[in-house]
């Protein structure tokens, strides 16, 4: 249960924000564009793919953040502008150009997103009249249209608004991400954007920002595919009015818990929203010999297309859970380890247990449900954020270039 | 194409070895145990899984092979004899036992292997029913039932035999495997056996296997998930009348072709019968800052659930095989690579070739076709043979438990 007050508004419940949702006619009639934009310099905090292709506004985003002070974000969906050769570096600087044009910005301060399909030249002439439109377009209730607009084969926009007191003053975090393929963020995410009218210290931003993101966007796994796109990015303007937030503040805890909440809570909404996907998976690992070995463990079963498709048939088949833990890398026993569903235990000690198999039928049917693997070997804990492997799934990404 | 004579009847093709395949009711009507039977004892050579959860006759096959020596080999499918506690391993030696008692050989010069369902206890009954009649029913020309035996998932056997020369005399080389899911052997196979003629040096044999094991199981992908039970085995047992061949020998180049060309045929059939796959595809690449690089790039694009897909539905979305290289922890400049689909170029130093889509369409309506990619940064090269990921895929692995 959340500690935090939810409220709605996503990107703009925090004030200073506004945002917009347009059309740019970019791919098919669906709102295309989004901007986000702070009415003062803000602190920015922001992570990246760590794919060693990277698509140009990833690039473009790293060499802003170096100064670490930004004012807007211009996105565009159904174009990724990656391998496209140097006009893809190009045009992402000049998407960041005309955003400062129009708004009267230096360029620095607009960080720049894409995502779409890969290796398409960007329709420049369809962003820059884009850009036109979403800065017209840009207001104080924007947030849930902006939401929309930064959609690929995502199902459902994806946002988060949080309430809490700083130094006795009102702040609000709010959220948007996308994503629904090609997941499996690794040190980054697909997108997502968070907003804060908080006052932070650039540094302590940044680190509150890494943390946020390893347990929450680097714990899920919808297709084992990492995109070179992947970006997180946090403004916080200081209009809330606090003292400016580091880790001496005696409230730094709550305002990070708060970042944590908001970003686990999208990243948990990008794993449900999966292409395909009809069962949302929590895989617990404990008593690994590390948390390193947790983590690998985790990740392979969250991984395996064998589990997945176990998954989609309602099918409790722990055997192919233990086999990914035994290629995972991860050190492990078969003889010692545990496996649950929810509370129904189905492998004790390296031995199946079949009187366990209508309620292991029973566990499965539900739309949710938790996998605990306990090695006992040692201390070593961690947990990820999977869905089922779906025909649909393939359907998806069979019959459409995405 | 093949300097060897293509010849039939598969592990009994060699002098001196028989076979049998037979039903023993372990899991519905079909063929479900084989044995292999050299008429004298042979030098043994094998390969196994280096997943850390073993089933039971891979660890009582790596024990038996300390001997180097061996003459038999039963094997069941419909049970994998693994994650079943104590009484799996039990179970193995049992099977090895009997087998023993009934052919009047020595307990360790019987090889064991098994595959199914993970996590069910053996039915030793049936089993035991199942060596008598597998014993009585050994014949000469056994080699296709026994192929027929061990599949599971597979829609056709795999075999393979081959004739050649050594020391003027004629050598024969057969072979059978199994394995349609569950499928990425990593220094390991699913089921494979081959028996020769030839009379081999037991060293020399283990390092002729393993070297051919890494060039063709170690090289295939159908869904990444790498088995419990992978085992390859190599009986020689000499019938031939050649000099005992070791690397000191002038036609040690020839026999080791000729076992590299049975298991690489025995790979491809693998994945040519991979679960629900309708594509056969190479994946070439060169270019690479090191081997080490091409194999990572390579295993990575034969892993992508994206690229995959994309094979299946015949879209030519070389987006996603970059992104993947990007992923692999390979060293990559997307700005230099190139990459062709067979022979039609798709992407060229960084830039996408927008004017060959109808050329590349027409390449992956083909059953089989190639794709290479070139990273321009070295001599590293490397390839790996895949299939693509299908909706049958799905439904296979949802509807039945493997």
């Amino acid at each position: 249960v959340s500690v935090f007050k939810k409220i709605a508004g996503g990107v703009t419940a925090p004030q200073g924000f506004k945002a917009s949702g347009i059309h740019a006619g970019i791919k098919g009639p669906k709102l295309d564009m989004a901007l986000v934009l702070s009415d003062r310099p803000a602190a920015v905090a922001g992570t990246f793919t760590s794919n060693r292709v990277q698509g140009n506004t990833v690039k473009l985003c790293q060499e802003h953040l170096t100064g670490r002070v930004g004012q807007a974000i211009i996105v565009n969906s159904g174009n990724a502008n990656a391998c496209v050769g140097p006009q893809g570096m190009r045009d992402a600087r000049r998407m960041a150009q005309l955003t400062g044009e129009r708004l009267g910005l230096d360029d620095k301060l607009v960080f720049v997103a894409s995502t779409g399909v890969i290796g398409r030249p960007m329709p420049m002439e369809k962003i820059e009249a884009g850009i036109h439109l979403a800065v017209e377009a840009v207001a104080p209730k924007g947030g849930p249209l902006a939401a929309k607009a930064i959609m690929t084969t995502d199902t459902v926009d994806k946002q988060v608004a949080l309430e809490f007191k700083i130094d006795g003053k009102t702040v609000r975090l709010g959220g948007m991400a996308k994503g629904a393929g090609m997941i499996e963020p690794h040190m980054a995410t697909m997108l997502a954007f968070f907003t804060t009218d908080a006052a932070v210290e650039p540094r302590a931003l940044q680190k509150c920002l890494s943390a946020a993101v390893e347990r929450s966007f680097n714990r899920i796994s919808v297709d084992g595919d990492q995109s070179c796109n992947d970006t997180a990015l946090l403004l916080a303007n200081g209009r809330a009015g606090n003292r400016v937030l580091s880790e001496k503040h005696g409230e730094w805890g709550k305002f990070s818990a708060a970042v944590n909440e908001a970003a686990l809570a999208l990243a948990l909404a990008i794993v449900q929203d999966g292409e395909g996907a009809t069962k949302f998976v929590t895989i617990h690992v404990k008593g690994a010999a590390s948390d390193a070995d947790a983590l690998l463990a985790a990740r392979a079963i969250s991984r395996s297309l064998l589990v997945k498709t176990a998954f989609c048939g309602e099918d409790p088949n722990w055997g192919r859970i233990i086999d990914a833990v035994g290629y995972s890398g991860a050190e492990v026993c078969a003889d010692r380890a545990d496996i649950h569903f929810d509370k129904v235990p189905a492998f004790r000690q390296g031995r199946a247990l079949p009187e366990m198999l209508k309620a292991l039928e029973g566990v499965m049917k539900q739309k949710r449900f938790s996998i605990h693997v306990n090695l006992r070997l040692g201390q070593g804990a961690d947990t990820v954020y999977t869905c089922d492997c779906s025909e649909e799934y393939v359907r998806i990404n069979s019959e459409y270039t995405t």
